[in-house]
């Protein structure tokens, strides 16, 4: 897409969202959620079929200069705070489109799943830039939305959480469905601005907007920052002495 | 927003979908799902607060022109032969924001759901025109998904169900996530075209697209009917002879 | 069955019990999961059709001398005390069995689900005796466990709940499917002893057991009452000075 | 427990299933959910930690000569009839007990679920005799029940699955639950008797006593497979000709 057209895009949605925040504001949407007492992060797919070149997956646009920046931002304050941490990947037992039996279900008949296979382990890995400490969570979903057919909300709970704040790709399908169920399962839903990508024109925006106004709130790298600092749940070496 | 504005959000939508449909199709995605051979219809929240004018849920647009007379179509072709309807609606028993143990959830925290008492039963009831009749199951959810904490998936299944074909508001909300859900829950999962509505500018236009890129086929009502007429589960009275 | 079956039978559990408490013991089953710190009472099917005589669902053995005074303690305890109440019932709006598409789904295949049926509200109203307040959550079923397709585990968690205390009928089937998903939920879960029933012989005996041994820890009302009345959510009146 | 315990224990269950049973025909439990057209096999942690001597999950008791022969036999009934085969295993990544993130969730708190880490393959691997083959699903779960935080139920509905037949370990724990959420799943659940094992004395005759009358037929391993000869999904040879 062209310059030009870019910028016809971004300006038509940007009068779109004014207009229908006008309506939303009358009728009492766009509400704020606000943070919790315990945060936890989930980050989505941030594996290397996602953001690294050359995978039907990946997410070039913000993925190198604003996307994996901002969350190793992000990791380091959870992890200087003793917030919880889950990785979230997708991969496959059996790639064979012609299977009916394969564990990708109905969704290979949409998108291309089948590029996952579970064998390629560099694929579905956590790129090493924002790589998994120990004792965290690292877990495997097969669908888009990371608490479709996993244990992660029941993980959530029994880990006392009671926030989440989202982060990866891509903001249409697998980061969209994870905050979507989020809020449907009882954690205040947080959408990491910086640290949310996609692949095609617009979908960033139009995704956020929708998050913002009915399901999440949309915040930056830095206002998470302050609140992962602020709520930490390490001793402070003060309390030590 | 005006007519003017309108027209350069639809024809930047217009191009910025092209692009995206060209990164879309090299990469594999954009399939065609396909109807099975099982249909069930979801029909999500066409109750009167949204479907009658004076309700902070209330969405205009294409409500009385297209998609009353749409689902009208579409439900004399589910009932004429044998096929699954069911109707979705929302409401909660106890709507009051301050209340911590509310059944909102977390969801007055984003949007105005206290504005649906199951006590106001004219609100969540199904719009007149188009009526549940006798044996269709109406069913109350909490969340924006129909599925989300409700007993859909294994009823559908019980059903026999392999196809959903799913129609409603909002395409931003209840609409999209039960698509979502849908098809993460193994059924073949159909948008009906002019029987998905929104209240707000261009959000019709990008959740269908998004919707049709990675997660159901966006079809007509007259294709729906077409291939609702070709699974008739009635007996057709020449085999009855 | 004979008073002398009973006590035969009674005992042969207890010598069961004791021989497989040796090995549980051993292999480290049987743990404590202990008392969070906020607690919810779920209250399962003690409504009408299954608390009053004449009903295929009646549970009568304890039912009036022992689960229901046990209920009205426990009630109070939570009330007094500002803890969250849920109260769940089970029925059906279509419950003909010949109807594959009704919304017994399969059950009516195993049990005479078909004898609850959404308009006699009389038969799966909570019993008088132990009726919901204002403010308290009804929650209506179609499935055994009261997490099975019902928003509970998500509302639990948006009211901030850590710890379930489980009661109602029957052992068999919804408490102890109930007491698993809040368990496999991230909820501390309790059974109290005394306010859970079931209609045949040995199986509230049984299933209590199993439950102790690896889902729930078993306490008495007492026990309960007295953690209920310890962890308070109510400022207390000398707070209020 | 003595080979005299055992026997009265024996008599004193069957006295009381034997109660039991006319209060449920009185009643109307007890039915038969028969079998459908689709089946797949749902065989629950027989891996190694439950099949081989040494291990705390360890059900010795008819493993050699009942249980795993038997499985063997539905195994080639499934293979040469070309139905869907689920094995399921349970693992953990971080199996410190004091580590509040745990993916162990509450569970550890009542069973010594950290006897499994995903590090030690053996221990979790399917055993040998019952090897999966390829294109076989091997699903890692972390609950008690194979649908409780898995795709199960969603893989088997896009796999046009309308019929499970349940075996593994334990009757008590993941056996049971898997059975009652395979029904609310709107599945018809089959028990499949020689192939369901324990590790206490009575736990598999109560719990299989429990599952035939309220959630899924009881049957042997010899209808099993008279059964899924009958549904054939393999065109037969005359159809080749």
């Amino acid at each position: 897409m062209s310059e030009a057209l870019h910028e016809k895009l971004e300006r038509a949605l940007r009068d779109a969202f004014d207009a229908s925040t006008e309506i939303y504001k009358q009728r009492g949407f766009q509400r704020r959620i606000g943070f919790g007492s315990r945060p936890a992060l989930v980050s989505v797919d941030l594996a290397n079929a996602w953001t690294r070149p050359g995978n039907p997956f990946y997410c070039g646009d913000t993925m190198d200069n604003e996307l994996i920046p901002g969350m190793q931002k992000l990791l380091k304050a959870f992890r200087d705070n003793g917030h919880v941490v889950v990785h979230v990947t997708t991969a496959y037992q059996n790639t064979d489109r012609n299977d009916p039996n394969t564990d990708m279900g109905m969704w290979h008949h949409k998108i291309p799943v089948e590029a996952v296979n579970l064998k390629d382990e560099d694929l579905w890995a956590i790129d090493s830039r924002i790589a998994p400490i120990e004792g965290e969570y690292v877990m495997l979903k097969k669908r888009a939305s990371s608490f479709s057919g996993t244990p992660l909300a029941g993980y959530l709970r029994s880990a006392s959480v009671d926030t989440i704040l989202v982060t990866g790709v891509t903001a249409t399908a697998c980061v969209r469905t994870t905050i979507c169920d989020g809020l449907a399962e009882g954690f205040r839903t947080i959408a990491v601005k910086e640290c949310i990508g996609d692949r095609v024109p617009g979908a960033v925006a139009w995704n956020l907007y929708d998050i913002d106004a009915k399901f999440a709130d949309v915040e930056t790298v830095e206002t998470c920052v302050n609140y992962l600092e602020r709520v930490s749940r390490k001793p402070s070496s003060m309390a030590a002495e």
